[in-house]
């Protein structure tokens, strides 16, 4: 038994990872898939800590299930009754904490969204904190720029239904109203784990919802690299034609912080303006018979119609799946010594 | 390695499933009971969902230790944490969660009780929905109307200390008074059960106190058929003559909910009224030598002395113990291809 | 296979063990720390409930983790969702919670702290409560006087630095100021297990925090019988001379209750006066080359300098880890039948 060639890496972000080791995790996430209890032994008895600043549906669900599926056990952890030192109140800090956990587990996951920091980018910085004194792997699972896990399942969702070579494929990123006033991580990940895999894109909001600018410019250096395009639009049609792929997401504007809040109702009020800004049937008729993603929970009747969201050409569950089978394939790869 | 006959099936009442099927439940309880630790493969690697609308004490301990057992694991869920739907929030629909969930987990458990629903049979109405989406059993681990998995244990161990053959053997299920307002669920499930299996009832309650008039329907009917009887008595002595077993136990009355708030206040203001409705051990002398057995938590001084809830007739434990065996007689048939 | 002779015991305090019992725990850890996955079946589908009426950073995870390396799992209660009964509420009493989980788990821990009793004691009979009643081993997680479980990783930890034969030795204890009024159950717990293991002890705070007399003096009678010494001082820097162990660390003044209220604000605005007292690097040059120990979460530019905390001597990282070894190796003698 040894270890891969991915042992001890962090995930924070796809961008930060070689192409390569991105179709790794994704041939053995398919591997898993099909076969999924075969890898039962990889992380027999170890520990995987998931450290949640926010509460989360699919993400523990899926997490905790891929370190039982190979033999270990997740731990839900919730700083908030950790004693953690903050700006404000005494406690440890992040270098003890990721020192002694280091001591007892074979890697370490962190979620941190939107409404538990205090302006955009600082979420980031805390999980690079973390990952700076771990001397085991630090995973993102969401934070407020990347959401790796997400991006790797959104891939995998394209590979099975338009075919490996995702060269040439159009996808269309496309904001959509809603109440949820959502993060900019996932549509993030996606821009960027997209164009390194070759794809066109189109992405699609109304004025005043810019995404962050870095990315975005990382995005177009990707697509540069691949001969492909990133196109964006503030229309809420145009995008649709021809596409191979509709992502529709609600996500915050820019301004949703002001001194260190953040403010969501107001996000959701002015969200809800845009009403036209709705993947719906009428507007699918315009693409390549294409297929609908999300990365859930789907805010069914805001970002997208029912008859959409639950149509033949939905794969939101497909999707969902792929999360638990692409984060067993990382894990296993950054932390078992099975192979 | 294959599928039990009962492979696939949700468990929402025991009124729902056949006298054979039960049995087949309550025999490999036993088998289990003899043998803990010998199906520690049954489900191995697998993860079962417990979504707890409402905590408890004791349904996810057996519940976890169950799974435990089976070589799986139990991920403890708390749905206040999970972007719901709700009435009044933006959030997932129960088919998009039921769809998902069914993607990571072998099966559901919901528990759901009287003071997180607006009225009685809500519960059961979301419990149903959720069977309704999941591709995977869905178990009842308490609601509104029903609790399965008690009326198992109960009836476990009354073969254990009555026979196997419980036809004509008379059951007291009297109201008790305290301080806690509890939901009908238990009480009705062992109505159901209990006649199910032959046993004579006689159900008693100060007046006020009626259950569900269509359990009492269904109650009465499975009485007819095996020939036994149902007596109702607002009286809170006479139950006792002659009885097998005694079940003490506190109640709401049926005008627990005013414009969807559930009065608890009210409620045990009321109840603590009735202060004879105690089990006590002049009460025990009326009985043929009855055993007592109670759902638990026990609320002693209230529903029953401590002279009677820990008497050498008292089972409760035995009860209590059972949970755990009959979940995981349950959760095997349900989910495991090990058979 | 069969039980070692530690099968079946409680630990509350160390104090109440035989001194060849620790060494067999702490042995034993040290065998766990050289093979860490050679123990894997020893719990294999066993269930160990954790009780946390407080909250833990590292209790948490370590018990949790040590239950997952033994192959059985941990179960994480919090007693606030469980319907306990308390001197204002209806619920259940700790004789029926503690004969109910006997059922279902081969041991319980339980961790309750300063803040969620109304007394200095109120924690530890608590804790005895439960061990009356329940038939399996209860363990303190660490509990208003006592952390038996940090006493040992203490241990572990000064054998491995200095030497098995830790008789005539001498560590200060030394008290801190900080902003986290903290317990005096790591502390006692060090005076008692240190001075059984035959240390010379320096213990040092400013007038006004006195420990519990009662463990003061069990303290010198560890000390009169193995011909070793505890002195006091009001000094914050004498006990430093010569020392070949610093333990710094803030407590909480005898004052910190009153009426039932744990009065946290006052003790943080008091202690965080006496400035001087903090562990650096000035004052640990006056030592035999000491080592430098904490339970940890470390208070940081309060308790001990970053500099001395992160020093070469520092083995803070290390005990911590040692948490691990000694509780799996404790749940091991206690529980397991694979001896």
């Amino acid at each position: 038994m040894g270890k891969s060639n991915l042992f001890g890496k962090d995930l924070i972000c796809t961008q930060e990872w070689s192409l390569d080791e991105l179709i790794q995790v994704l041939e053995l996430a398919e591997e898993m898939k099909r076969n999924r209890f075969k890898y039962s032994s990889f992380l027999k008895n170890k520990t995987f800590f998931m450290f949640f600043y926010n509460p989360s549906v699919r993400t523990r669900q899926s997490f905790e299930c891929a370190m039982t599926e190979l033999g270990g056990h997740a731990q839900f952890l919730e700083p908030k009754t950790m004693r953690l030192k903050t700006a404000t109140t005494a406690g440890e800090t992040i270098e003890d904490a990721a020192k002694v956990m280091s001591r007892y587990a074979c890697g370490i996951g962190i979620r941190i969204l939107e409404d538990k920091v205090t302006r955009y980018g600082e979420g980031d910085e805390l999980i690079r904190e973390y990952a700076r004194w771990a001397d085991v792997p630090v995973i993102s699972m969401a934070h407020d720029k990347f959401h790796p896990c997400q991006g790797l399942a959104d891939i995998m969702g394209l590979r099975k239904h338009l075919g490996k070579d995702l060269r040439r494929k159009k996808i269309l990123l496309t904001w959509g109203h809603g109440a949820l006033a959502r993060s900019w991580s996932s549509l993030q990940e996606s821009l960027l784990i997209c164009s390194r895999f070759g794809m066109n894109i189109t992405l699609a909001y109304p004025k005043g919802y810019d995404l962050d600018s870095e990315v975005i410019e990382l995005t177009r250096n990707n697509c540069d690299e691949n001969g492909s395009y990133l196109e964006t639009t503030n229309d809420h049609l145009e995008g649709y034609r021809g596409t191979d792929v509709v992502y529709s997401r609600n996500w915050m504007s820019p301004n949703a912080y002001k001194d260190g809040a953040f403010l969501k109702e107001e996000e959701i009020r002015k969200a809800m303006e845009h009403k036209k800004w709705i993947c719906d049937s009428e507007k699918m008729k315009l693409t390549n018979d294409a297929i609908f993603i999300h990365p859930m929970p789907v805010d069914r009747g805001h970002e997208v119609t029912d008859e959409v969201a639950s149509g033949k050409r939905s794969i939101i569950y497909d999707i969902a799946e792929n999360r638990l089978h692409v984060q067993k394939a990382l894990i296993a790869l950054l932390m078992s010594d099975c192979w």
